[in-house]
């Protein structure tokens, strides 16, 4: 089917993480480092003459509530000048990861849609652009503030300079070798009440500055964990039943933190093997975005 | 064994591009646009303790000659202060590419040593730094210009600011299905001696700036094989035996070009099919180098 685009995007774990405050939405966002996952959205966007019919699904039931969704279609459309009076759309998002858990989710939805419905439309755009999109939807909804370039990229990305795709500047650690995830979800966190709260943003900027030069000066894998787990403490974002968890965890892999933003432990290891029941297992995606035939 | 790493690197056919002389090597380097292939470098690495010695491979054979290779190496020990006679280093780089073609093979030959053999003598760095020690090393022999930053990220990638993969911008073309690179090689082009003609570079300069605006304005893979067929007329670096070639295989396909620069013609398709006889035929990469197990 030729008006039909298909597009993996891998979930991402922010480690540690700055926010940067900006008046134009194009400049504001984060610098920090993360990692992504071989779990994450598949969007299927399909695009037919039409007259203004739009589908909207989660693992295929209609979600009328994605209001990440939504907005990414209304900057591409406002952008370029498209009436979707002419179209009829279905868009679903196929996912295992949990939700508000931490794992950039909202921003596999952004770019799930901002990669494909464009050429769909007619409209054509480069990588970055489509990035950039995904990037306004997450600043204007505060749903997250990094998660974009990452997921375009896969590795453990190093923001350096923050900003949507086009403006932002990034490294990658390297990682020369396969390393597996391993998740444990007690719920979710709403990222937007935590970024938009000044205590929060006060602590968070205070740590996560300092450790993003620790990590450049030493950049392997060993070192994002632990100063992950650093930033995790020193913001005081952690619970009790999470901060167990994560020293269960901790014994048995290269390291272990907290998902920022959510109330999700994640370890890093060199097995997929662990002791710590109903965890989620999957390895470190390192090509970011892949189409799907 | 833990003191050895694996990576493929993808070849690059460079279609249209500009060259940016500086005296400064890591501002040195070159704008265009090019397509990388899932043929390409497969480099492995092995660090020892020893007493210096260096065994350097292609395809299994002993090839002290590979002097991109002797000069990664030579960049990675100043930088980071290595004595070379603590270790006995072997290094084998397979392809099936053609060198001196218009494969990029060079670029492949220094990012598949500079990815690798550092993190093994115990240098950490990132993975645009290990991009920076290759784009020097290509640069100071003059075996190409914006090879390497393409090799690393995969896809069409449009080279919008020359320099090391530290300082230069990319983009990329969004290629939304599969892709077919048909390639016909009748033999090498020395790099270097193009490079360094002025005649050559005028040639070259005055169309390469033009057809990136272009290309920008319009981002589409279409777009790109035909101004890159531009490009090859504007130059008049194509030969008869090529453009015959180039002009079957554009019949049948979305476009094709000669390599910059190689004897080499190159077609993109939708389909893996071809009338021309005895052609190479290799899927687009989409997601650059990849760490093998």
């Amino acid at each position: 089917m030729i008006n039909e685009v298909k597009v993996f995007v891998p979930g991402h774990i922010t480690g540690f993480f700055e926010i940067i405050q900006n008046a134009n939405p194009l400049l504001k966002g984060s610098r920090g480092a993360g990692i992504t996952l071989d779990e994450g959205v598949t969007t299927t966007c399909q695009v037919y003459e039409g007259n203004g019919k739009l589908n909207i699904g989660v693992n295929g039931k209609y979600d009328k509530f994605n209001t990440i969704t939504r907005k990414t279609i209304d900057i591409i459309t406002d952008r370029y000048g498209v009436n979707l009076e002419d179209y009829d759309i279905n868009i679903n998002h196929e996912l295992k990861l949990a939700i508000g858990a931490g794992f950039g989710t909202s921003a596999s939805f952004a770019l799930g849609v901002s990669c494909s419905l464009p050429s769909l439309l007619g409209v054509d755009i480069t990588f970055k652009q489509a990035g950039e999109i995904a990037h306004l939807a997450e600043v204007s909804l505060s749903s997250g503030l990094g998660d974009v370039i990452s997921e375009m990229y896969g590795g453990c990305v190093v923001r350096l300079k923050e900003g949507t795709p086009v403006n932002a500047i990034i490294d990658k650690i390297q990682i020369t070798k396969p390393i597996y995830v391993i998740t444990k979800t007690l719920g979710s966190l709403d990222t937007s009440t935590i970024i938009e709260n000044p205590v929060h943003q006060m602590r968070i900027n205070n740590s996560g500055s300092l450790l993003l030069n620790r990590l450049m000066k030493n950049p392997t894998i060993e070192n994002f964990i632990k100063l992950s787990n650093t930033f995790s403490t020193n913001t005081q974002l952690i619970n009790g039943q999470l901060d167990e968890i994560i020293q269960q965890l901790n014994e048995e892999s290269i390291g272990a933190s907290m998902a920022m933003l959510g109330n999700t432990a994640f370890a890093l290891s060199y097995s997929p093997d662990t002791q710590v029941d109903n965890c989620q297992i999957t390895r470190l995606n390192t090509s970011g975005i892949r189409f799907l035939e």
